[in-house]
């Protein structure tokens, strides 16, 4: 049993006019990694463009960390642009005149996919830290569920950067016959020890701030922000090199001609993070942070598959395009380079390409046009080969 | 008025036979970047070796961030080694049968010399943020004043990693007629963008720490520990490559077989991260993370002299070795580069040495045998043209 429900976000709309997407709750259990259930459950997503009459158009987009399903036009929560809005619209790499983009969020989330804020059945109260530890191999298992009740059998391709690279490779190993092309970005088949320590780092903070009260903090109507605005920080960091950091603030000060002999940001980069982390802690929800991390250590494909990495994508019959960027150094191109080598030992068609950026990660959200034109052109010729107009 | 006084550590010791080193309280006020003078002050110092006769064989060595004045030899207060065991003794490369080795704590520091931690004359309770932000340059100003009392006109030898390296800079633009030669070691003239944005989610951890009490942790009788603790993480972080924590834990899990799908510490390199946060907020003051982070943020020897680096070393007459590791992402080689270009510019001796480590930035605190060579070479070649035994 399957109904179409209103997605539910976690604060107050900033653009109430903006679509907000749709939603559906499912009935029958989901079955999880760890060994419980999750039921009811609901998909929240969004989409763009029109499904074709063969159903063979879709692309399929999986958002990263901090991301949610609102990949173009004006955000409802925030009023502003949608985190893709440079690559999916019309007229865009990913093409919404010719291609059906669809965007769910991820379980665990906080935009309306059922998640750690949502109401637990057993309790009546939110699920808080007795939400299960969700893996993205468990958030691609309910995505494949939505594209049944859509009738979606096939995906012209399935992309994303990042996390999402992650449940791209997922999705490809996991459903082999459904996908026929793939673009994993700026991504890793498995996290890494540094990229597990940063990820502690937030989940700490948020842990230790007064307001978390055990994870119970909406019980208490209260919000550990300033833990989570840590973690965002941490995460910042993470997200630009050195030299983008460098170039956009290096020790520029801050409305102040000299240093205060204080605590307050003296440096502009200083306020740059605090406003990330503010701005990004009245949006996100602090326990679906930590899950999220929580999925992302967890991902290791190579482990889930004896070891080998190739073994993985034994059955991928889906052409493949991997990109990476020089300055990442939190999906770094060895990592990358890993995914498309191992495809091409397992015999899938692959295309790998390192781009020269200073940006960091942040570069698969950004102008890149090297980026873009890769996505374009991949997509058209698989699109061709599928016979789309 | 200068006397002698017992040096004060904040915390028991677990190793109270070790020796405790000495301290020295000054009456005369210092002078402060800030404007404002410090007075009462003191300077704890610990020494190796013996100064000879012509008061000619001493090795000032200068701790960084979480270090202090054991460098060596038994820590009075955790029991364990001092934090450059391997470089300084008997017949190691800075050598204590020759040479005379002085390492104060630092001016803001917590293990004797005067700091947030210390009572305010003003007011008869702790500092807390009353304490004056102190610079790079105040430190080696109180300790010019130490090296005073002790007779040392001028150093063999001025010598640290890190912040350490920092103070050698400082030191030798400062009072070039007080020092022969100076090593500074994976160090920068000036802290990044990057690295200032590292320190502020330390210090925003602490900050966050509902026992921070606005500073005023000391006379409420609690400590900001688990703040703190998370302040310590991310700089384990910044002290490790990634390849350094991949061969060190990679993807190992701690005490399991298998996930544990819940959020205590699954993986190796989380339980590592916690256990060094834990011991650190053990030994060390809160605030003073704050304010040494913050001498190290406003650390920039070019802005000092005109925007010029060159134009700081225009009166050293010291001989240089510049040393820095290719894998220390927080002071990478360009940055210890940019220090022995700006040396040689400005007419100074100067060797520069990159030494290829998987280790990051720590490897300047570890077994290193080339680091160490070249670190005996350069001190007994300067200690044969200034006729030391």
């Amino acid at each position: 049993m399957v109904r179409a429900v209103e997605p539910h976000f976690p604060r107050a709309l900033r653009a109430p006019g903006a679509p907000r997407g749709f939603a559906l709750e499912f009935e029958e259990p989901l079955p999880l990694a760890c060994g419980r259930n999750l039921s009811p459950f609901t998909i929240a997503y969004q989409t763009y463009g029109e499904l074709n009459r063969a159903r063979s158009n879709a692309v399929l987009v999986c958002h990263a960390l901090s991301g949610d399903q609102f990949v173009a036009g004006k955000h409802p929560m925030t009023g502003r642009t949608g985190w893709w809005e440079a690559m999916i619209g019309s007229g865009k790499p990913i093409d919404t005149e010719r291609y059906f983009v669809l965007c769910p969020n991820v379980i665990g989330g906080c935009m309306g996919s059922t998640g750690p804020a949502d109401t637990n059945p057993a309790t009546g109260k939110p699920y808080a830290l007795n939400f299960p530890v969700v893996t993205i191999a468990d958030m691609m298992r309910a995505e494949a569920l939505l594209l049944d009740v859509l009738g979606i059998e096939k995906l012209l391709c399935v992309t994303g950067g990042s996390m999402g690279g992650m449940q791209v490779l997922q999705w490809a190993a996991a459903y082999p016959d459904r996908v026929a092309s793939a673009m994993p970005i700026a991504t890793a088949a498995r996290h890494t020890a540094q990229n597990i320590a940063l990820h502690e780092i937030g989940r700490q903070a948020i842990m230790a701030d007064g307001n978390w009260r055990g994870g119970r903090y909406l019980e208490k109507n209260v919000r550990p922000e300033r833990g989570l605005a840590i973690a965002r920080m941490v995460g910042h960091i993470s997200y630009l090199s050195e030299e983008a950091l460098a170039r956009k603030f290096g020790r520029s000060l801050q409305h102040r001609n000299a240093l205060s002999f204080a605590f307050e940001p003296d440096f502009q980069v200083e306020s740059y993070l605090h406003h990330q982390g503010t701005t990004f802690a009245e949006r996100f929800d602090a326990n679906s942070y930590l899950y999220i991390t929580r999925a992302m250590d967890y991902f290791d494909l190579a482990a889930d598959h004896g070891g080998d990495l190739k073994n993985a994508f034994r059955k991928v019959t889906a052409r493949f395009l991997v990109v990476s960027f020089t300055s990442d150094w939190l999906f770094p191109t060895s990592e990358n380079r890993a995914i498309a080598e191992a495809l091409r030992e397992a015999g899938a068609k692959v295309e790998f390409h390192e781009i020269v950026s200073h940006r960091g990660h942040d570069a698969f959200l950004l102008d890149e046009p090297q980026l873009f034109s890769q996505v374009r052109n991949f997509l058209g010729s698989v699109a061709a080969q599928q016979g789309i107009a």
